[in-house]
Protein backbone atom coordinates (compact mmCIF):
# COMPACT_ATOMS: atom_id res chain seq x y z
CA UNK A 1 0.00 0.00 0.00
CA UNK A 2 2.83 2.09 0.84
CA UNK A 3 4.75 1.70 -2.09
CA UNK A 4 1.65 2.37 -3.92
CA UNK A 5 1.21 5.54 -2.35
CA UNK A 6 4.56 6.92 -3.41
CA UNK A 7 4.17 5.63 -6.93
CA UNK A 8 1.03 7.12 -6.98
CA UNK A 9 2.42 10.38 -5.56
CA UNK A 10 5.14 10.37 -7.74
CA UNK A 11 3.09 10.29 -11.29
CA UNK A 12 0.16 12.99 -10.47
CA UNK A 13 0.68 14.58 -6.62
CA UNK A 14 -2.00 15.22 -4.02
CA UNK A 15 -4.39 16.09 -5.76
CA UNK A 16 -4.80 12.90 -7.78
CA UNK A 17 -4.47 10.56 -5.23
CA UNK A 18 -7.84 8.60 -3.96
CA UNK A 19 -8.38 5.83 -1.88
CA UNK A 20 -9.86 4.31 -5.28
CA UNK A 21 -6.69 5.00 -7.18
CA UNK A 22 -4.10 3.80 -3.95
CA UNK A 23 -6.79 0.14 -3.70
CA UNK A 24 -6.34 -0.61 -6.98
CA UNK A 25 -2.41 -0.18 -7.60
CA UNK A 26 -1.86 -2.24 -4.25
CA UNK A 27 -4.34 -4.79 -4.81
CA UNK A 28 -6.13 -4.48 -1.92
CA UNK A 29 -9.49 -3.64 -1.33
CA UNK A 30 -10.92 -0.34 -0.66
CA UNK A 31 -12.38 -0.80 2.39
CA UNK A 32 -9.76 -1.88 4.40
CA UNK A 33 -7.37 1.04 3.52
CA UNK A 34 -10.24 3.09 4.63
CA UNK A 35 -10.26 1.50 8.06
CA UNK A 36 -6.98 1.57 8.83
CA UNK A 37 -6.75 5.33 8.01
CA UNK A 38 -9.69 6.79 7.26
CA UNK A 39 -8.15 9.78 5.06
CA UNK A 40 -5.86 9.86 1.87
CA UNK A 41 -3.27 12.08 3.50
CA UNK A 42 -2.73 9.70 6.26
CA UNK A 43 -1.66 7.28 3.75
CA UNK A 44 0.16 9.99 2.22
CA UNK A 45 1.85 10.51 5.68
CA UNK A 46 2.75 7.14 6.73
CA UNK A 47 4.40 6.39 2.90
CA UNK A 48 6.36 9.70 3.01
CA UNK A 49 7.42 8.70 6.62
CA UNK A 50 8.66 4.88 5.40
CA UNK A 51 10.40 6.77 2.48
CA UNK A 52 11.89 9.70 4.78
CA UNK A 53 13.38 6.74 6.51
CA UNK A 54 15.50 5.89 3.63
CA UNK A 55 15.26 8.77 2.04
CA UNK A 56 16.53 11.90 4.08
CA UNK A 57 19.64 12.21 5.01
CA UNK A 58 20.23 13.64 8.39
CA UNK A 59 23.41 16.18 8.08
CA UNK A 60 26.54 15.60 9.58
CA UNK A 61 28.99 19.02 8.30
CA UNK A 62 30.97 18.56 11.88
CA UNK A 63 29.24 21.48 14.06
CA UNK A 64 25.82 21.60 15.36
CA UNK A 65 25.64 25.11 13.31
CA UNK A 66 26.38 24.04 10.08
CA UNK A 67 23.90 20.58 10.66
CA UNK A 68 21.16 23.01 11.60
CA UNK A 69 21.47 25.08 9.07
CA UNK A 70 21.57 22.01 6.40
CA UNK A 71 19.20 20.06 7.95
CA UNK A 72 16.39 23.15 8.30
CA UNK A 73 17.29 24.47 4.18
CA UNK A 74 16.06 20.84 3.06
CA UNK A 75 12.99 20.99 5.28
CA UNK A 76 12.54 24.78 3.70
CA UNK A 77 13.09 23.55 0.11
CA UNK A 78 10.69 20.88 0.40
CA UNK A 79 8.28 23.37 1.54
CA UNK A 80 8.61 25.31 -1.90
CA UNK A 81 7.01 22.81 -3.79
CA UNK A 82 3.24 23.36 -4.49
CA UNK A 83 2.47 19.51 -4.09
CA UNK A 84 4.06 19.54 -0.69
CA UNK A 85 2.69 22.82 0.64
CA UNK A 86 -0.60 21.60 -0.38
CA UNK A 87 -0.67 18.52 1.76
CA UNK A 88 0.72 20.27 4.92
CA UNK A 89 -2.02 22.63 4.42
CA UNK A 90 -4.51 19.62 4.13
CA UNK A 91 -3.41 18.11 7.13
CA UNK A 92 -2.88 21.19 9.48
CA UNK A 93 -6.50 22.03 8.70
CA UNK A 94 -7.78 18.75 9.82
CA UNK A 95 -9.52 17.42 13.42
CA UNK A 96 -9.81 13.91 12.15
CA UNK A 97 -7.96 11.72 14.40
CA UNK A 98 -6.38 9.00 12.43
CA UNK A 99 -4.89 11.81 10.57
CA UNK A 100 -3.54 13.58 14.03
CA UNK A 101 -2.14 9.55 14.51
CA UNK A 102 -0.64 9.62 11.44
CA UNK A 103 1.42 13.16 11.63
CA UNK A 104 2.19 11.98 15.48
CA UNK A 105 3.85 9.06 14.18
CA UNK A 106 4.96 10.77 11.42
CA UNK A 107 7.32 13.53 13.63
CA UNK A 108 7.45 11.42 16.08
CA UNK A 109 9.85 9.07 13.99
CA UNK A 110 11.67 11.98 11.99
CA UNK A 111 12.39 13.83 15.98
CA UNK A 112 13.87 10.68 16.32
CA UNK A 113 15.86 10.70 13.29
CA UNK A 114 17.18 14.17 13.71
CA UNK A 115 17.97 13.66 17.37
CA UNK A 116 21.79 12.22 15.47
CA UNK A 117 22.30 15.68 15.00
CA UNK A 118 22.60 16.73 18.74
CA UNK A 119 24.22 13.52 19.91
CA UNK A 120 26.67 14.21 17.51
CA UNK A 121 27.68 17.55 18.61
CA UNK A 122 27.54 15.95 22.64
CA UNK A 123 30.20 13.60 21.16
CA UNK A 124 32.16 16.38 19.93
CA UNK A 125 31.71 18.31 23.53
CA UNK A 126 30.09 21.23 21.70
CA UNK A 127 27.11 21.48 23.93
CA UNK A 128 26.07 20.43 27.38
CA UNK A 129 25.28 16.59 27.43
CA UNK A 130 22.13 17.49 29.18
CA UNK A 131 21.27 19.92 25.91
CA UNK A 132 17.39 19.41 24.99
CA UNK A 133 17.42 17.71 21.62
CA UNK A 134 14.13 17.88 21.04
CA UNK A 135 13.23 21.33 22.49
CA UNK A 136 15.79 22.83 20.19
CA UNK A 137 14.95 20.62 16.70
CA UNK A 138 11.19 21.73 17.39
CA UNK A 139 12.29 25.39 18.07
CA UNK A 140 14.12 24.79 14.73
CA UNK A 141 11.19 23.12 12.56
CA UNK A 142 8.82 25.35 14.65
CA UNK A 143 10.20 28.18 13.51
CA UNK A 144 9.87 27.15 9.43
CA UNK A 145 6.57 26.10 9.85
CA UNK A 146 5.61 29.58 11.86
CA UNK A 147 6.83 31.55 8.83
CA UNK A 148 4.76 29.13 6.31
CA UNK A 149 1.72 28.77 7.96
CA UNK A 150 0.93 31.40 10.16
CA UNK A 151 3.39 34.93 9.82
CA UNK A 152 3.39 33.93 6.01
CA UNK A 153 6.50 35.85 5.85
CA UNK A 154 9.45 34.32 3.27
CA UNK A 155 11.80 31.17 4.37
CA UNK A 156 14.98 31.95 2.98
CA UNK A 157 18.71 30.79 3.57
CA UNK A 158 18.76 34.25 5.91
CA UNK A 159 16.30 33.24 8.33
CA UNK A 160 17.45 29.25 8.56
CA UNK A 161 20.53 30.29 8.80
CA UNK A 162 19.40 32.77 12.25
CA UNK A 163 17.57 30.07 13.72
CA UNK A 164 20.34 28.05 13.62
CA UNK A 165 22.32 30.74 15.25
CA UNK A 166 19.63 30.96 18.40
CA UNK A 167 19.81 27.51 18.88
CA UNK A 168 23.94 25.94 18.22
CA UNK A 169 25.40 28.58 20.21
CA UNK A 170 25.51 30.63 24.04
CA UNK A 171 24.85 34.56 22.78
CA UNK A 172 28.16 35.07 24.22
CA UNK A 173 30.18 32.81 21.80
CA UNK A 174 27.46 33.97 19.27
CA UNK A 175 28.57 37.60 19.38
CA UNK A 176 32.38 36.35 18.76
CA UNK A 177 31.17 34.72 15.41
CA UNK A 178 29.67 37.98 14.80
CA UNK A 179 32.29 39.83 14.89
CA UNK A 180 35.08 37.59 13.16
CA UNK A 181 32.44 37.51 10.62
CA UNK A 182 31.98 41.14 10.11
CA UNK B 1 -16.57 46.90 11.21
CA UNK B 2 -13.85 45.32 13.79
CA UNK B 3 -16.13 46.49 16.88
CA UNK B 4 -18.64 44.78 15.24
CA UNK B 5 -16.63 41.63 14.23
CA UNK B 6 -15.66 41.24 17.86
CA UNK B 7 -18.95 41.75 19.54
CA UNK B 8 -20.03 38.72 17.05
CA UNK B 9 -16.94 36.85 17.95
CA UNK B 10 -17.62 37.03 21.64
CA UNK B 11 -21.62 36.03 20.95
CA UNK B 12 -21.36 33.25 18.38
CA UNK B 13 -17.76 32.59 17.54
CA UNK B 14 -16.19 31.81 14.29
CA UNK B 15 -18.89 29.55 12.84
CA UNK B 16 -21.42 32.29 13.42
CA UNK B 17 -19.55 34.70 11.90
CA UNK B 18 -20.47 35.79 8.13
CA UNK B 19 -19.96 38.85 5.99
CA UNK B 20 -23.69 39.63 6.32
CA UNK B 21 -23.87 39.16 10.01
CA UNK B 22 -20.75 42.18 10.12
CA UNK B 23 -22.35 44.25 7.52
CA UNK B 24 -25.79 43.95 9.37
CA UNK B 25 -23.95 44.93 12.72
CA UNK B 26 -21.72 47.70 11.47
CA UNK B 27 -24.11 49.14 8.99
CA UNK B 28 -22.02 48.83 5.80
CA UNK B 29 -22.31 47.40 2.58
CA UNK B 30 -21.83 43.68 2.12
CA UNK B 31 -19.73 44.24 -1.39
CA UNK B 32 -17.45 46.98 0.86
CA UNK B 33 -16.34 44.30 3.23
CA UNK B 34 -15.46 41.54 0.44
CA UNK B 35 -13.70 44.38 -1.52
CA UNK B 36 -11.68 45.13 1.42
CA UNK B 37 -10.96 41.61 3.41
CA UNK B 38 -11.81 38.54 1.05
CA UNK B 39 -12.33 36.42 3.48
CA UNK B 40 -14.35 36.34 6.85
CA UNK B 41 -11.37 34.77 8.37
CA UNK B 42 -9.11 38.18 7.05
CA UNK B 43 -11.68 40.25 9.21
CA UNK B 44 -11.24 37.91 11.98
CA UNK B 45 -7.72 39.06 11.78
CA UNK B 46 -7.88 42.39 11.80
CA UNK B 47 -9.88 42.46 14.48
CA UNK B 48 -8.82 40.39 16.97
CA UNK B 49 -4.97 42.12 16.04
CA UNK B 50 -7.10 45.54 17.54
CA UNK B 51 -8.13 43.88 20.31
CA UNK B 52 -4.77 42.39 20.91
CA UNK B 53 -3.08 45.62 20.90
CA UNK B 54 -4.98 46.88 23.76
CA UNK B 55 -5.97 43.86 25.51
CA UNK B 56 -2.74 40.98 25.31
CA UNK B 57 0.11 42.22 27.96
CA UNK B 58 3.73 41.68 27.58
CA UNK B 59 4.65 39.84 30.76
CA UNK B 60 7.63 42.11 32.68
CA UNK B 61 8.22 39.18 35.33
CA UNK B 62 11.91 40.74 35.46
CA UNK B 63 13.64 37.74 33.57
CA UNK B 64 13.29 36.56 30.67
CA UNK B 65 13.00 33.41 31.27
CA UNK B 66 9.48 34.15 33.07
CA UNK B 67 8.63 36.45 30.30
CA UNK B 68 8.50 33.58 28.21
CA UNK B 69 7.43 31.27 29.98
CA UNK B 70 4.29 33.60 30.53
CA UNK B 71 4.05 34.78 26.91
CA UNK B 72 4.34 31.20 26.28
CA UNK B 73 1.56 29.91 28.39
CA UNK B 74 -1.01 32.57 27.40
CA UNK B 75 -0.56 31.75 23.84
CA UNK B 76 -1.13 27.72 24.23
CA UNK B 77 -3.86 28.68 26.88
CA UNK B 78 -5.48 30.79 23.75
CA UNK B 79 -5.35 27.91 21.22
CA UNK B 80 -7.24 25.20 23.56
CA UNK B 81 -10.36 27.10 23.28
CA UNK B 82 -12.28 25.42 20.31
CA UNK B 83 -13.12 28.40 18.81
CA UNK B 84 -9.45 29.62 18.51
CA UNK B 85 -8.31 26.38 17.52
CA UNK B 86 -10.91 26.26 14.19
CA UNK B 87 -10.03 30.08 13.17
CA UNK B 88 -5.74 28.71 13.03
CA UNK B 89 -6.83 26.05 11.30
CA UNK B 90 -9.45 28.05 8.43
CA UNK B 91 -6.42 30.26 8.48
CA UNK B 92 -3.55 27.88 7.72
CA UNK B 93 -5.60 25.71 5.73
CA UNK B 94 -5.95 28.71 3.01
CA UNK B 95 -3.65 30.37 -0.02
CA UNK B 96 -5.94 32.99 -0.11
CA UNK B 97 -4.05 36.30 -0.91
CA UNK B 98 -5.85 38.39 1.56
CA UNK B 99 -6.17 36.21 3.87
CA UNK B 100 -2.30 35.69 3.90
CA UNK B 101 -1.85 39.79 3.89
CA UNK B 102 -3.97 39.81 6.79
CA UNK B 103 -1.80 36.56 8.74
CA UNK B 104 1.24 39.15 7.91
CA UNK B 105 0.14 41.97 9.54
CA UNK B 106 -1.41 40.13 12.02
CA UNK B 107 2.15 38.43 13.18
CA UNK B 108 3.96 41.83 12.34
CA UNK B 109 2.49 43.53 14.94
CA UNK B 110 2.13 40.55 17.78
CA UNK B 111 6.24 40.46 17.11
CA UNK B 112 6.71 43.79 17.43
CA UNK B 113 4.84 43.98 20.79
CA UNK B 114 6.40 40.75 21.72
CA UNK B 115 9.77 42.75 21.30
CA UNK B 116 9.67 44.33 24.24
CA UNK B 117 10.93 41.52 26.19
CA UNK B 118 13.95 40.75 24.99
CA UNK B 119 14.47 44.67 24.88
CA UNK B 120 13.99 45.00 28.54
CA UNK B 121 16.23 41.84 28.78
CA UNK B 122 18.73 43.54 27.17
CA UNK B 123 18.19 47.06 29.29
CA UNK B 124 19.36 44.78 32.49
CA UNK B 125 22.38 43.18 30.51
CA UNK B 126 20.92 39.36 30.32
CA UNK B 127 21.62 38.94 27.24
CA UNK B 128 23.40 40.50 24.56
CA UNK B 129 22.48 44.18 22.65
CA UNK B 130 22.62 41.99 19.33
CA UNK B 131 20.39 39.18 20.48
CA UNK B 132 18.37 38.01 17.52
CA UNK B 133 14.53 38.88 19.49
CA UNK B 134 12.65 38.03 15.85
CA UNK B 135 14.23 34.86 15.80
CA UNK B 136 14.11 34.27 19.61
CA UNK B 137 9.97 34.67 19.34
CA UNK B 138 9.39 33.27 16.08
CA UNK B 139 11.14 29.87 17.65
CA UNK B 140 8.95 29.96 20.95
CA UNK B 141 5.80 31.03 18.68
CA UNK B 142 6.78 28.17 16.21
CA UNK B 143 7.43 25.57 18.83
CA UNK B 144 4.31 26.01 20.52
CA UNK B 145 2.48 26.10 16.96
CA UNK B 146 4.28 23.13 15.81
CA UNK B 147 2.84 20.70 18.35
CA UNK B 148 -0.31 22.14 17.86
CA UNK B 149 -0.63 21.95 13.97
CA UNK B 150 2.35 19.30 12.81
CA UNK B 151 3.28 17.09 15.68
CA UNK B 152 -0.26 17.17 17.54
CA UNK B 153 1.89 16.83 21.06
CA UNK B 154 0.67 18.31 23.99
CA UNK B 155 1.57 21.54 24.58
CA UNK B 156 1.79 21.70 27.88
CA UNK B 157 3.86 24.46 30.85
CA UNK B 158 6.52 22.00 30.63
CA UNK B 159 7.00 22.24 26.90
CA UNK B 160 6.94 26.00 27.35
CA UNK B 161 9.10 26.22 30.13
CA UNK B 162 11.42 23.48 28.28
CA UNK B 163 11.74 25.74 24.96
CA UNK B 164 12.27 29.10 27.46
CA UNK B 165 15.32 27.51 28.72
CA UNK B 166 16.58 26.74 25.71
CA UNK B 167 15.88 30.22 23.97
CA UNK B 168 16.77 32.41 27.68
CA UNK B 169 19.85 30.67 28.69
CA UNK B 170 23.25 29.57 27.03
CA UNK B 171 23.91 25.79 27.96
CA UNK B 172 25.80 26.48 30.23
CA UNK B 173 23.85 28.21 32.85
CA UNK B 174 21.24 25.87 31.92
CA UNK B 175 23.13 23.33 33.71
CA UNK B 176 23.93 24.98 36.64
CA UNK B 177 20.11 25.75 36.62
CA UNK B 178 18.91 22.17 36.35
CA UNK B 179 21.52 20.95 38.83
CA UNK B 180 19.75 23.14 41.30
CA UNK B 181 16.32 22.09 40.49
CA UNK B 182 17.04 18.30 40.64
Amino acid sequence: VLDATLELLAEGGHPALSFEAIAQRAGVNRTTLYRRWGTREAVMLDALLEQGRERVPIPDTGSLHGDLVAYGEAIAKSLVTPETEALVRAVVSSRDAPLADASRRFWRTRLELAREMVEHAIARREVPPDTDADALLEALLGGIYFRLLMSREEIDGDFVRRLADLLSAPPARLKGRRRAAS
